[in-house]
């Protein structure tokens, strides 16, 4: 089986005119036709003679695939819940709206938990079938790690894309909180909710952040874009470990004390910093968050249509229920607080490195892994991707994360792009 | 015992040269000393030698109260609160700064409620000492209608402003959400907080209007402000009778039903019309964002205070404590669609006309009066005003309450004077 291009490689390839458009998405459709049967990252495949295929625009000829929570104009839009198994809405999502007006070509639903909360669906892991792909963004990270779609968009309010990315063995980027709009995105929690995105490399990130978010390109940059971005000098790299740290398996351990002498070699200033145990204790802020801010929004699903929704999501709202206002808004005022600190302890670093996850993604399709190790990020709001760097015993990927200031998006990825040149990524040519 | 002059017509004696600002100043003083004994209007004055009398500004030579819950600095700000009796802020809340830029004094702090709820200063009803003046901003409202100060600053949360304004027969103004700086003021529900002040006339509110709130003028502009705004002609008039209105003294409903009546006559269209139930239904609705976001502010305050704190404070925090996130989520949902739909309701119409609050201020000093008429406008963040049209047998002002469109202050404050101009003020020359 062998995968057609990532994101930059193929749009390269469409401007040389050594590659078909046409064929580049027949490739991707045949992939997925040999993948996905066993795979199962697609809710929904947008039949091969109804793909539409831009002749211009810095994603023509580039096959998407949507998280199935974020919807799609025509297309069945499930979030993953049987109250929604025939939905078909009238308008994109903005982020939608976005990937056309760029030439880009809907390629698939993915595979979404249910309301992106924790029931899971059918994917399994690429690199494992025994193994979850993590979630929520399940079908995004699986089939963009599989090599069948380059770039498949995600959301994140928890650790639903940065964990995914690190169990499937690619770069699961959530970019600043807000930077790509979440209109017609169905929220699981107002607060917490981020749009981010799947690739097979720091470049390809670069890229689709340059042109999806809102702090995006001019027109008349986007042929620079497609160089690839510049990597950042010897970076300043704080290394935060969690105060949970305890919970990794010693393999997730070994692969991030490797990542960080490797880049100590390769001459990065690599230190580790402590942040205030208000920090760590921001993970327990933000699911009280999640928990008050999902059970508004479900609260009449849970109670409307018992029979069509899950004990995960009844729990979350009973959750929710139980949190009096005043805490829910101390946390919100605890949130604000350790976004604005959160400069004073990374002032001068390029970026911080810690663990996207406990380990290797857990056996069994029911559980979609411990989401403490992405939930402070989340929180505050600050960019972080997930990028691997070693496999397990098992040939599961183990990554690493690094984490940007707030808006330094375009940073942390150049950053990033540093530390990807100078590690192995065991998976890059599998 | 004769009143100094109001805001505009002082404004005007300076710029013409027929006023001085000292003497005016003096002449404020010596009200002061003669009516604050009985009235109890202030909880500090600041002592003459140390009024600071600005040369320029269009605010030069004018003595302002400022209610005790918003920061002074170098001066007491108690924010009606035992645990803050000693209080000397470092710094001037925004409004304040903003006021002394523009050449004005602060020459007292005016009693407020504790922390804008609802336990009581000492301040008297300046027309019936043996009732309540409303509150929260109690002292300023007071210290106008008695004629020491042409205008002080209040804040309003429910009917902080507009009530108050109404006991006392002066113009209450409560702005658009936000159009006036909340920094250094004491929050009770940063959801629901206006910052608002009184003055004797819809001319001085303009004039105080196009000077502090964001909206603002440009300097060039500001000599036009001192002739006094246009008057809307013939305006449109929205009548709105609440669900509630019950709830009204006959007297008061004697009052609103011939000012709707003169201003037919006058020739204002004038037309009954209904909001949906769920307007109405907002009171609830902003009595509970109230109650939550209080109790994040004040839980800490009620527990390690327990003898400094009043019992009604208790009851707000404990009442608070009782809202589930959720349902104070969908409360703040609710408040966002509301007020998105009423220009629905209200296009076409200059202003809508309705009731500022039961009747006259009830006897006694311990009650305050009752929010219901003021706290849907307070929820939707719409410009409203009180303005007296009769007096009761008991000689207290009863008053009217003109409610504008969002972010709509000018035009609302044109309509005002039309209907000022045509509507009898019982207490304007008293």
């Amino acid at each position: 089986m062998s995968k057609p291009m990532g994101l930059l490689e193929a749009a390269r390839a469409f401007s040389n005119g050594t590659l078909d458009r046409k064929e580049y998405i027949d490739a991707c459709t045949k992939r997925a036709d040999e993948v996905d049967p066993w795979l199962k990252a697609f809710t929904y495949r947008v039949p091969s003679e109804k793909l539409s295929i831009a002749d211009e625009g810095p994603l023509a000829g580039i096959p998407v695939g949507v998280k199935d929570i974020i919807a799609t104009a025509g297309i069945l839009t499930t979030n993953g819940s049987k109250i929604y198994a025939d939905n078909v809405p009238d308008t994109d999502a903005e982020v939608v709206s976005r990937i056309k007006k760029l030439g880009g070509t809907i390629f698939a639903k993915t595979v979404t938990t249910e309301f992106a909360w924790r029931s899971p669906g059918p994917t399994v892991n690429p690199w494992n079938p025994e193994h979850t792909p993590g979630g929520s963004s399940s079908g995004s990270a699986a089939s963009v790690a599989a090599g069948i779609v380059p770039l498949a968009l995600g959301t994140q309010t928890l650790g639903s894309v940065v964990r995914p990315g690190a169990f499937c063995g690619v770069v699961g980027f959530k970019p600043t909180f807000g930077s790509i709009p979440l209109g017609g995105v169905h929220p699981l929690a107002q607060s917490l909710d981020h749009v981010g995105y799947f690739t097979r490399s720091i470049d390809d990130a670069a890229y689709a952040f340059g042109l999806l978010s809102d702090v995006g390109v001019e027109a008349s940059e986007i042929d620079d874009l497609a160089n690839g971005i510049d990597t950042g000098v010897r970076p300043k790299i704080a290394v935060l470990t969690p105060s949970f740290a305890g919970d990794m398996s010693d393999e997730q351990k070994a692969a991030f004390e490797n990542a960080i002498e490797a880049l100590r070699t390769a001459g990065a200033h690599v230190e580790p910093i402590d942040l205030p145990a208000s920090y760590w204790e921001g993970v327990k802020v933000c699911e009280m968050i999640l928990a008050a801010e999902a059970a508004a929004i479900h609260a009449e699903n849970v109670e409307r249509y018992a029979d069509k929704t899950s004990p995960q999501l009844k729990d979350l709202v009973a959750q929710g229920a139980a949190i009096s206002a005043p805490k829910y808004i101390a946390a919100l005022r605890m949130q604000t607080e350790l976004r604005e600190q959160l400069p004073k302890y990374l002032s001068g670093f390029d970026a911080a490195l810690t663990v996207p996850a406990t380990g290797e993604a857990p056996k069994g399709l029911t559980y979609t892994g411990d989401t403490h190790f992405c939930a402070l990020w989340t929180l505050l709001g600050v960019p972080a991707l997930s990028m691997p760097v070693a496999r397990s015993a098992n040939g599961l990927p183990l990554a690493i994360q690094l984490v940007g200031g707030f808006g330094e998006d375009q940073h942390l990825l150049q950053t990033a792009k540093w530390v990807e040149q100078n590690l192995t990524n065991p998976f890059a040519e599998a």
